[in-house]
Parts: structure tokens; sequence; C-alpha cells
């Protein structure tokens, strides 16, 4: 099966350039080993960050040496930065899709990707979200705005990396209701997991993580179950018409998971894993994230290292899983693509 | 997320009434209990079946009557049948859309069902097949007659029921090539593998897959490894532009596995699988069906009874799997509503 790739002309503007914009921006740089993504036109106008500068170029700018400046100096070259904020440019530049990457904030609340995402829309400037704050804390009012403006709000790199979790639901199937969704939809935990089980400390599973690069610098993220937390509420507002917010979601924090537990449960068959949740509950849903302890041969129990897997119950269709085996940046990228790939008109 | 289900009016015509046509049918009359279908508006204007005779009804057959007559006396009641032949219904009657739902003929490669889609696409009709034959033996002359019609070719529940295999490589993977696919494609032989490695023969694991419906009469379809054979034929021709056939793809026969082998692999920490195996080749495909003796941790040794389980590698997304688990009935003919439900206006 062709599927046909997108030759439209897209100028976009990245929020954000860290290891899954660089990936992205490398991909864009030279995207002949991929034959399917043949007749891309995809050209970055501007990319900006929080603390390696702003650079914007309406004729496109020049990805290449934008990398090479990031790998060797960790900025971007002062001759070709702006002093314009993120706002500014995305209220003033000419664009036609903003790609959301700037990373997650917890304690902000998704902001400011929030108030970039809404800016985008208000111009009425198709959205690529990898920033999971816009749908765990502003589902609602930013899908609604977009479809007043008719505009995409695409996200399938906000929860299992590239793997078409959205697009599977939007497009694959049609006519059902999901009733749950449960997965393992955190790497860190997940890999620590590992690690004690087979006798090896969190601290030292956690530096090892982070320097494999899935772990965030500040790993509380992960251990306290945050991530996991926004991702299944991003699920459950997303798939399951729900309107939750990530703090009302039970977190059992991986902190409080007794290693001697995790290292014994192998001997009773049984493996011990973090699990979100998402269960249908009339017009609402409920949400946790939880250890439990599982058969060895569960569809999450052999989920290993920085594997990810969703299980979606249906009405119609009865229980399919999506599992993403062993992913890393460029399939997070992937993800990004896709939703530029998937643009309308 | 809610997706607007098609209310436009589809006038359909189904080639073949067994069990699946059934099940369909069942839905048809009462979709109540699936807030999904709310607005479904698909009406059956023709049933043809090679033993139980043929109705049809401009305005719509009683489906309520129809299974009732056939679960009563085995046959269509004789003061609704018409005289005409599938190819004459195809040919003659009003409708938007064949649904072929005929069993699979291996020795006629895949007749009549091909004739039944070529009849319905020359005039212009949307065709939704659960009939492998069609993808296995014709499937390039057939998607371009569809193509030069401007017609719907769909076939959702040719492999693994109603799992999204096909609309997730068309709407879900825009800009990847598909590298390989591998998966657990027929249920009887996994469940064959199951019973003996508990210590049961083949005969008996058999008559259990018949009695739960799900094996065909005439069990060499399966346990000769032709049903896997056509699924990878299919998958390969459709997902990898390949234009292989099933007779040219190596088979290893359920009846050639020895008992033994199974029963003892798991001492090893081993299962033995029938894998469905097609690998990309240049422009074209190699494919097989094989016993491999997989790790009991293999996402593929975990799919036990009717589970099945496709493995999807990339270029640019990795390594992907969907898992149906233990799907009946109602998921094959989901297989089919889902592509009723995708048809362009």
């Amino acid at each position: 099966m062709t599927v046909a790739v997108d030759r439209r002309p897209r100028r976009v503007v990245l929020v954000g350039f860290g290891n899954v914009g660089r990936e992205l921006a490398a991909i864009l740089v030279d995207p002949s080993p991929y034959p399917g993504l043949h007749g891309l036109n995809v050209q970055v106008v501007a990319v900006t960050t929080a603390s390696r500068g702003t650079i914007a170029m309406p004729e496109g700018v020049d990805l290449l040496a934008a990398l090479r400046d990031i790998r060797t100096t960790g900025a971007f070259a002062a001759a070709h930065r702006v002093p314009s904020s993120t706002l500014d440019i995305l209220a003033s530049l000419d664009y036609d899709v903003m790609v959301e990457l700037s990373p997650l904030s917890v304690p902000n609340r998704g902001e400011p990707a929030i108030s970039h995402v809404r800016s985008a829309l208000e111009r009425g400037k198709h959205v690529v979200t990898a920033n999971k704050g816009p749908l765990a804390w502003a589902y609602r009012p930013l899908r609604d705005l977009a479809r007043q403006r008719g505009c995409a709000f695409l996200h399938e790199a906000t929860v299992m990396d590239g793997a078409p979790v959205f697009s599977l639901a939007r497009h694959c199937l049609r006519g059902t209701s999901i009733l749950r969704l449960e997965g393992i939809l955190n790497s860190t935990t997940n890999f620590v997991l590992d690690s004690l089980e087979k006798g090896g400390t969190v601290e030292d599973a956690v530096r090892r993580a982070q320097q494999a690069g899935f772990a965030e610098a500040d790993p509380s993220l992960d251990l306290d179950g945050w991530d996991a937390a926004v991702k299944v509420t991003a699920l459950a507002n997303v798939l399951m018409d729900a309107d939750l917010r990530p703090e009302t979601v039970p977190r059992e924090r991986m902190t409080h998971v007794d290693p001697a537990r995790v290292r014994e449960a192998p001997r009773h068959g049984r493996r011990v894993k973090i699990v979100a949740e998402a269960v249908r509950d009339g017009e609402q849903a409920r949400a946790r994230v939880e250890s439990r302890e599982l058969a060895l041969d569960h569809p999450f129990a052999i989920a290993r290292g920085t594997t990810s897997v969703l299980r979606i119950t249906t009405d119609l269709l009865g229980t399919i899983s999506l599992t993403e085996e062993s992913p890393d940046l460029r399939t997070t990228a992937y993800g990004v693509l896709a939703d530029l790939l998937a643009l309308p008109a």
C-alpha cells in the first residue's frame, strides 16, 4: 500500500529544540533514507527555545547550521538570533503549522505550551504538539477552538512516542466505544522495575536511564508517577471525552514500591508493573496509576525496558493492544512527522 | 474522541450468510447496544448463498425473518426466495456496496469471490470483502479497477478478524516503509499447539476448535498452512505492494510438527509457534509459514488460543505490534462494519 505523502509546502514554527526537535530536524535535513518521505515539503521558518535563543527566517532556517551550532556551542549562532519571544513569533510570523516541542511543566499545569497552542489556533494555524500539557489541562477548549477555526490539533507524539495511538482511535475504531484503556506508559519506571527485579537500585537505574536519554533530568516527573498520570489523563480526555486533570489521578509513586516485592514476585510467577488505567464511568472516566503483580505471560509483563503497550477494550471490537518495541528518538520524531503528514489541505 | 458515524443510506448486497454474515445481520437488526453505531443507515437489499437460497428486496430484506428462517430450517423461506444467481444479482440489482462473505476456496484460487468483486467494481459499486481470495490471487487488477471506477475496495475482516490491520497501515503509518510483517495469524493451529503442549492430540484439539466455531469444517485449510499462507500473501500484496501467490509461499504443515517437540520446548524455556512472515526484498517480498521455537516472553509466545498478533517493522517507526485478544464472531463482523463505516461519500 502506498500512501501518497503530502507535497503541499508547510511552513513550520518549531517551539522547542531539545532531543526530539533536533531528531526531527535531522530527518528534515536529509529524508533520503526514507522512501516514504519522498516529496515531503516542510520548511521550518522559525525555531524558538527558552535557553538556546530563537531563529527565524521567512525563506526557511538553515537546519543543518542550527544543528551544528547547538552541537558545538549549545546555542544558536548570535548572528542568526532574533530577540522575539515565542508568543511574538507565533503572533506575527507567516507560517502554516506550529509544532509544540517544549518540555512539559507539571507545576505550571501545562503552560506555556497551552498558550502557544491557543495563540496558533486563534490565528487559524494548524497545531502539532508533542507536549502533553495541552491535552491534560486544556483539551476541551483547545479542541473546540481548533474546530471553530477549521484547524488541525494533532498530538500523536504525546503518548507512546510515535506509536499511532490517537490516529488508531480516530481512523481504525469507527463505530466502537472505548470502555477501558490500560498501559505501560512510562519508560523510566518500567526500566527501573526491570533493574530492581535483577537486584539493582532505583538510583542506579535512573542514572542509566538518564545516560540513555529517556529519563528526565529531574527524575521525579517519572518516579512520582506524574508522566504516567499526565499521559492517562490525555488518553481519557481525547479518547473517552473525559474532562480529567492529572492532579486528581491517584498515583502510586515508584519510591513507595518495595524493591523486595519486585525482586521476589517472579518466584511466584508474577512481575510487578506500574500500570496506568482509565475506565469509562458513565459520561466521565476514572483513571489511576498503580503497581500491579501480573502473571509472567501477561501482555504487560513482557514489556521490558522502554517498550510500551496500550490495551484498548471496546464494545464491538473486544480488546486489542498496540505495543511499541524499544522506541528511540527517531520514533518520537516520527510521531510529529506523522501528524505533519496527516494535516488537511 | 467521537468519530461521527456515516449516516448516508447504503444499500448492501451480502454475498454469503455464514457465521459472520449472520452475526453482522444481528448487529444491523439491533445496533442499539452500541452507542457508536447511532445513526447507522445500512439497508440489506439482497442476501445470496450457495446452498440456503437467495433473497432480494429493493426496499430492504427482513433480516430478522431471514435469521429466524436460517436458524429454524437452515434455509431462507421459499416464499421469499428468488431464482437469481449471485452474478445476476450483482449485475442487475440497485445497490451501493457488495459485501463478499462467501467461504474461501483455495483449490479455485479465490473464485468465485474474485468474480463477485470484479462484477461489483465494474458496475462502480463499492466492495467490502471478508474473503481473502481476492487479495491473495487478484489484488493488483482489482485494486486498479477500483481506482479506475472511483470505488472503495476494503478488506479489514480478511486478516485478524476485525482488528484494524489494513486501516492501521493506511491511516497510521504515513511516510513509513514496511520492511517486515510477522504474526500468529491462524487460530486453529495456535489452539492445536496449546493443546499439544498440554499433552493433547491434534485430532482432539481440532474437534474442540470446530465445536467452538473457529476451525473450518475441513481442517486441512488450517492444518496444512493454507489459511496462514493466504493471509500473509494478502498482507504482502496490500502492504508491501508485492505480487505473491499462496502456492509459492513455503508452508510448514501442522501435521509435520512433532508433538514431542511442542511438549518439551517449555522445559528449555521455549514455546513452539507457527509464524507467518513476509519480508521486503527489493521491489518484491518473500513470505513463509513455519514453526519456530520462541522464548516464553516473546510477544508471539504469549498469544494463546485464538489470540492473534501482527508485528510490523518499519523504517521510521521501528517495530510495533497489534494484538487481538480472543476474538469472537462479533469481532469479525465488526471488521466488515468498520469498512462499511469507512466508505467514501
